[in-house]
């Protein structure tokens, strides 16, 4: 099995290429001193150089090729390595090298725009640049596939399987159904946000809590560590080494708590891929959606239910004596689950978050689609906002300008975001089948959870797609409708029972 | 100039896979979670491979030889350039590629066990790696020479020009003057240690001191950052970036105080390399002589004078009320320079160092040279200790498990140590007649310091070698008396005056 051997080898050398440039990106984003950057930036560039040359040499992709002719003959494991090797290949192989590297720096160039124009409020700064990446990533698409839907294309690249139909008919649900729940809601919520929610938590206590959130969740630190950066986000190489960051805000404590129980829902679907998937391309999260599905059912589910703070509620009292003594467990309960109309997405509650993405998946579909011109954009942006969320944004910074995605050219990746808090809604539907969640949750023992999406879901790594998951574990394919109506019970017994 | 062009091409990208392993080496020795060694082994030896090969390609190779030969017509820069890469080539083009391959293997795992080792004080868990270690190394010299002295080749790895004979005069020296006047000190010496030295010192407000002397010594945190480690040590991958470790004992302030001062000094030496001399294989310290020669002197010369201290002491007190505000600035000056047997390197006074090295020196002669079994170390080890220092470690983590060096194949490397503490007494003469030395540290101005070390030795990088430097800056070879002199006249006077 000589071709085999040569795929293995050149693979192996490819993950060692990437497991450096992870680490640095780890550096890089931690703790790296500001002036290290411009050599930094330009050796790493050699190495990830060094990386698709040797990814896209003929002596790979002969490899790869001859593999997935022959795919049928391999085992169920081997397959999915194939397909998932010609399946990148597929990505990079037909986009000439030159447009290639003018895309690279158009975005390095974008991204800055991109910052600035968002500091100074500023769209107009923006907008070509924002036209410019439209018009690349159309064209890169038509290098990859003959089609008239270029958004269909990159949908599917952040979700396998997914499509503007799909997608269309789960965005249909929410705006038909959530649309009208949230301003119910809003209309019967009580006026005046609790005092507790933004009061002054010092940070090292934060720090100390987010530990005692590790331990609970189970979080092997011989496998990984905490640390601090201005986004939160998880880190990882192999199942033995998963990393996390949060940040502390001093005036809003619940950011770093449900950060920090969010990224230890990615972690832990990391650590928990078989070991044995590690020295294949199968070892990490099947996709963007799927992950996404296990962050928010730490942080929802798990994290913002009764249950699991009427074990751990007393120890956060403890260590913020002063904010939270006086803070019933119910009243606590509903500042965690606080629903209001916000204009910036990563703030946003759990309720509204959807129509936050909501908004973003019409405006992609009518960019790529419609082919509406970027001039008109931020009205339109506002005019959903206040359609959806009765706000409107008074700044182009907190409207079009707030999220970094469409200036890294990343069209097609906000809806699963959505994607994965309604994956999580009918995975815990079926999850609840087996376990009595509730109890579980009072008696602060998170790891027959944790077994159950370990033995459900994370172990497979990129073994199954989320189709395939979603088929084994729940019995039938996505339904938007367990999203639904997980909201609708949630939030209506919190705010419209009385 | 093709040639050369081929050269610095090749060059760029060693410097980015050293760049890489360097940042990857950094997380390994600073955070990464423990169980995350074994794949990270195997995947970094690939990129060291990768390195290792294009470093002895025929096409690098074939550069390196014909600027070699062509050396004449370079300029001055160019030529060192060409011999620094000549001379690593040496090092390395007789060694088989899966040999090192392996050897780099070993000694990733090696220091993990090593670690293990130590903390559970087994030095039998470590003898199998040491014993695989000092026979790799004594293999990988034989490929490079035809010598029945290995030691000799190591000691010339780590410190170009040096030998056991040059050594062995060195050490000869340290034995006849230091070993009876330490033991004389020793004699005079109050026996009552000062309490003050091992009172309890919280761990933050050591980090918050440490703060205050980079601020102190001009160290530039746009360029680098302080973190903490088992084994404090610089780090640095360009002048843009240097970065440096401590560790905290919250019974023994010094260790803190003195490792950061000592880190710095190797800290400034690289930050004050000509930053122009990043694009080529001269930009790092000449020798590790030269370095320890700048830590030490920063550490001892300064850091111990008093002069500097009736500038700072009261910071220091400050911050430390309860340890320090009833010790006088003359008994705290001799707390810092107090003299005893002890059993741990890093933790010695400045008089007593030597006899440290000393016994290591003899140590690694007798592994190298004299083929003496690792099952007998431990015992050899004592035996030195007892007859040097009067002194014998009670467990094998306080005696010969206490040292990084040799778990990474560092065989040869502690010599340099005292040479540079050797170095630096020789610069000191010579920095006295050109500036008020005391008086600059009375008034707690660094910089004149700061820049004529950076003039004179740290902005040259490896343009000159150690013997030039010693010639051009101090006007003769080196000449150990000038240590001697300095230990004593500094010795005596706060011990044997009376």
């Amino acid at each position: 099995m000589q071709t085999w051997d040569r795929f293995k080898a050149i693979q192996k050398k490819l993950k060692a290429y990437s497991l450096a440039l992870n680490i640095a990106s780890w550096d890089s984003n931690t703790e790296a001193p500001k002036k290290c950057f411009p050599y930094r930036a330009e050796m790493l560039s050699i190495i990830s150089g060094e990386s698709f040359a040797l990814e896209t040499s003929p002596e790979y992709v002969g490899a790869v090729e001859a593999m997935y002719e022959a795919r049928e003959n391999l085992s169920a494991q081997d397959r999915e390595e194939v397909i998932q090797a010609k399946r990148t290949l597929d990505k990079i192989l037909k986009i000439p090298k030159d447009v290639y590297t003018d895309y690279v720096k158009l975005l390095n160039m974008s991204q800055r725009i991109w910052e600035d124009a968002k500091e100074n409020d500023d769209y107009d700064l923006f907008k070509p640049y924002l036209e410019k990446i439209v018009a690349t990533q159309k064209q890169l698409v038509t290098y990859r596939h003959d089609t008239s839907d270029p958004y269909n294309v990159l949908l599917d690249d952040f979700e396998a399987g997914m499509s503007m139909e799909k997608y269309d008919a789960f965005f249909d649900a929410i705006k038909t159904e959530l649309v009208p729940f949230v301003k119910e809601v809003l209309a019967a919520r009580p006026n005046k946000k609790p005092a507790f929610i933004e009061a002054f938590y010092d940070k090292a206590d934060q720090k100390r809590f987010v530990e005692k959130l590790m331990a609970i969740f189970q979080y092997d630190t011989d496998r990984g560590l905490l640390k601090e950066s201005v986004h939160p986000f998880t880190w990882n190489t192999h199942s033995q080494d998963v990393r996390f960051t949060v940040r502390y805000l001093e005036n809003f404590v619940f950011s770093s708590i449900f950060a920090a129980i969010h990224e230890l829902g990615h972690a832990l679907y990391e650590m928990n891929i078989a070991e044995a998937l590690d020295t294949t391309n199968l070892n990490t999260g099947t996709s963007m959606g799927i992950h996404e599905s296990q962050s928010r059912f730490y942080e929802n589910i798990i994290g913002r239910d009764k249950a699991f703070w009427s074990k751990h509620y007393q120890a956060l009292q403890d260590m913020f004596p002063k904010q939270l003594s006086d803070v019933s467990l119910d009243d606590f309960y509903l500042g965690i689950n606080w629903v209001e109309e916000s204009c910036i997405r990563v703030e946003a509650d759990e309720l509204t978050y959807p129509l936050h993405i909501l908004i973003r998946y019409e405006m992609e579909r009518a960019i790529f689609n419609d082919g509406i011109d970027v001039e008109t954009l931020p009205k339109l942006w506002n005019h959903k906002m206040k359609t959806y969320l009765n706000i409107e944004p008074s700044t182009a910074s907190e409207g079009i300008l707030q999220d970094v995605h469409w200036s890294g050219g990343a069209f097609g990746y906000f809806p699963t975001y959505a994607l994965g808090s309604a994956y999580a809604a009918q995975f815990y539907d079926t999850m609840q089948k087996d376990l009595d969640f509730t109890a579980l949750l009072e008696a602060g023992d998170l790891k027959p959870i944790n077994d159950w999406l370990k033995d459900k879901i994370h172990q497979f790594g990129k073994l199954k797609s989320p189709e395939q998951l979603l088929l084994d574990v729940t019995g039938e394919p996505f339904n938007p409708q367990y999203y639904i109506r997980y909201l609708k019970e949630k939030y209506r017994a919190l705010y419209l029972k009385g």
